[in-house]
């Protein structure tokens, strides 16, 4: 493999690893040998442990990038359904593999917010850019008329963000697909609605 | 100490450990090490880490009782605004304390859901209880025309603490408030209405 697909053989098993049980639940070592690596290589490439953890928080973010360009992106449906058209496939993902795992993110969040400053900002940062991804979507479903016209879009982006996070690690915990149903039917047939 | 003041003493150690970083990040020995004790009188009162961070989930859960109780509890305030109340005064307890920690049960939830089924029933359970007494409290409100008479009251507290629980993890991550104050204005100025 080249350097760069080591790089990226890395960060792809410590993505899968990660999500199995969070990030004090795996060693590198683990991970290294998924990938028939060396400590040397990893290390050529990581800083340490924490680096390589918000490394593959970033890779984990960008390769959703797609699906969120794909359902939120301008097309003939109003803002709003492009939004719900988002979550229902991500529901549907989750249902398609045993409602495991939940968001890497939310994962790193709860285990790493308090001892590292490095990764308050990083994954704060992530979550920001997600979360300005739906405001700007609720701004546009908002100045056409579909939501209340005084609606606070950042603030609401991020309690839609912060209760599909908290669907999530329900939906693993129940092992079923309720918390997410549950977040659709209460954000679009109750808070995204035009009164 | 008597065996219970033990038993008692190293739930409260492991909450306090665990709350820094999850549950792999804390070792039985630092717990033990905490209150002085031994490795027989930990083993004497948990048959392994597990069952006692279980234990401590349960013991985390209890010791809220009264804060949950105190506001909830039938007095001559309505139901909606009893709510309002209780997650005002956790709002201003986070807040003293730095915004860190969140929720046990949450961190918990992410790390071991996926890799234990008795975590799963026990977690669950605690989380089915939290969730009934919210539940309840907005039957109430609807019951009495505070809240639109066809809500669905159990999917709705549940959202509402999947809502919380996703604040919780914004809070400790952006060090702020903001994420659990919005989470206010939303339920309260949004959500939980009469139409």
């Amino acid at each position: 493999m080249t350097r760069r697909d080591t790089r990226e053989a890395l960060l792809i098993a410590g993505m899968e690893l990660f999500l199995e049980g969070g990030y004090d639940f795996v060693g590198t070592n683990a991970i290294i040998a998924r990938v028939n690596g060396t400590r040397g290589s990893f290390y050529h490439h990581f800083d340490d442990k924490e680096a390589f953890a918000l490394a593959v928080a970033e890779y984990y973010y960008e390769e959703h990038l797609p699906t969120l360009d794909r359902a939120l992106g301008a097309d003939d449906r109003p803002p709003v359904e492009r939004l719900r058209r988002y979550f229902t496939a991500l529901t549907r993902d989750f249902a398609r593999h045993g409602h495991v795992g939940g968001c890497l993110l939310g994962m790193f969040g709860q285990e790493l917010a308090d001892r590292s400053p490095p990764a308050r900002a990083s994954l704060s940062r992530l979550f920001g850019r997600w979360r300005h991804r739906i405001a700007d979507c609720l701004r546009e479903a908002r100045d056409r008329g579909d939501l209340r016209a005084n609606l606070d879009c950042d603030e609401t982006a991020a309690f839609v963000l912060d209760a599909w996070e908290g669907a999530l690690m329900q939906m693993k915990l129940r092992k079923s697909g309720a918390p997410l149903e549950g977040f659709l039917r209460v954000v679009f047939g109750q808070l995204l609605t035009p009164s």
